[in-house]
């Protein structure tokens, strides 16, 4: 059983699922691709105003499937599809999904299911919830692409801890360290995803690409931006969603977006 | 009424603050010029040590005034003159106070009001206040040069989620965020305020200003310097205030610094 | 009386201590020479999996040793000469140990002291302890090299208040603002430091090293890698403690790792 990644969306939001039963939803190869696969087709998603990650059964996900490693991560050139062919574009397909992402985050966080976490733009975590990274543990550092993300995210002081150390964090002290924008009661996490989900559904969608796809801009360049960027961030002044958002303001009254 | 910027200077220490009555300080276009007049005037002051920027009333600053948008944001070519000719500038000349800046923070503290207080150095906030950047509710992202100094100040994990989610965090919120230097009860600050300008009147005028332009510096430049830049950043050994703050050290008396 | 560096290695741990009598362990010129030396000395020592970095007597270090001013840092030639060639060599080869560094932090932890602590990887503080950088009172700026490791391991936001306002911070503050990794209750200090060892020195050598430098690389490049180092951060999948993480994870036992 290499585990699966459900799917499914309602009303403009769509939530995707990390599953293997009885492994914490460890990340098999099988589950890696897939989720690269939902998530490159969610892109194309226009409606789509929101996507929500999270795991089954309690967890958010362990690392990657170490059972799988004597098949798939041997020696460097199976490592090295592995990182570079699976994983890493995996990763970047959550991270550049057009669509605000929201981790909904219980139970064990770790390893690769940490990554993947990451590469969401928003982190709502049960205090129930536990982080870390215990590579060191296994005998392996974390290849380069990855550890960009862990260092983008979290700065280099915490990604420093938890790597050496591989200290597990509990939901408190994740959130101090900023690994979380939020830790909630476990029994309000369900309520709390969703006015998150509400909020960011009831922006404009072209506002939250726009400042998605900047924000990723600015943090791949080291801040630097050409002419033609900041010509590209001027554009929303002819949107209709502008329109609308100024529009709703004036008349005290909700705005109605169409991402247009 | 389209608000206006209050000025004092006293005994080494100038007051600037935010007034647009019945619009929690809103910030006008001729505001933001004022703004910059203000601190474009203050960086010749050699003889203030130190800014403080406030809003009248209870509150620091809502954003924009969104009144005055069907007139200067209607379009790319007033959207480009009213974010490069008006807000840039003035987020800038704040910014590049060559005296530290210090937000003395209370009420309503979004928008382009948080933007104008993370331009500051130090940032004081009453427990009572509210920060956030809700333009996805309006139907705006957040234009490149703008989004730069969020992303300089906040970090992506922070930044992605004022933006998308339009949250408004309670001042303790955005002091455990890294929005604000400090938290402290409503009723101190002012004893806060006080406490904070005395500190930073007491030291070097000189390395006040050395330390801030090197800190921007290396943030603009990636962390890169030039030999240039380091044989610069060596030149306060021969300065009139190196030598007396040594020499009070030694005495272990207070020293009375002159800037030179 | 000049001060001195202490340091005993046993069963894989080094332990550094600074120590000057009646000045806080204040860091005298031929300490941080001393400081140099031992860790590049250690840089060699392939049996060594952690070092410890402390202060003897219940403080951590206040900054340079101030009484040896008048003969080290009395004019730009001077100054150059004690912080391009004494200081910032020091802190690099502390920053650059191959093997992760664990300052274990009491009472005072200030300025030169503090650039000690935060070239560390990982820092434990007792809740006694004190933090700052007040050189602002002393009349000079922090040179370019020393405040680019301020900047890099606390960002802009914590440098400017520690630098223009001269606040010191409780440990409790420290660990808000990310100063140190953990704050415990001083009486935990030592079985804190032991457990943060031992879960140091459980995991694989390699590993560490890998991590710790490839966490350098990426910080000093901006976040960018080129092909070579791409490859270079594949190659712990033919090392034997990689081989032997996994083996041992699947048997469920404890691995052993050389560092091969």
């Amino acid at each position: 059983m290499a585990g699966t990644i459900h799917f499914v969306a309602h009303e403009g939001v769509a939530t995707v699922t990390l599953e293997s039963p009885g492994k914490l939803n460890a990340v098999s190869v099988a589950m890696w691709h897939e989720l690269r696969r939902v998530f490159e087709a969610l892109a194309g998603e226009e409606q789509v105003r929101c996507i929500v990650l999270r795991g089954a059964g309690g967890n958010f996900a362990a690392g990657a499937d170490l059972d799988e490693f004597g098949d798939v991560h041997y020696d460097v050139a199976s490592g090295r599809r592995f990182h570079l062919e699976t994983v890493v574009p995996s990763l970047a397909a959550v991270r550049d999904a057009p669509q605000p992402v929201l981790a909904a985050i219980e139970g064990v966080c770790a390893g690769g299911g940490l990554q993947i976490a990451l590469a969401c733009d928003v982190r709502i975590a049960a205090d129930s919830s536990r982080f870390g990274v215990p590579v060191g543990l296994l005998g392996f550092p974390v290849v380069l692409p990855e550890l960009r993300l862990l260092l983008e995210r979290l700065g280099q002081t915490v990604t420093a801890e938890l790597l050496l150390t591989g200290r597990l964090l509990d939901a408190h002290e994740a959130q101090q360290k900023g690994l979380v924008s939020r830790t909630v009661p476990a029994a309000e996490l369900e309520l709390r995803v969703i006015e998150a989900v509400h909020a960011i559904a009831s922006g404009s969608p072209l506002a939250a690409r726009r400042n998605k796809a900047q924000i990723r801009l600015l943090v791949e360049r080291g801040m630097q931006y050409t002419a033609h960027h900041l010509d590209a961030s001027l554009e929303f002044l002819e949107s209709a969603d502008y329109r609308e958002g100024i529009a709703a303001f004036i008349a005290k009254r909700h705005p109605k977006f169409t991402g247009k």
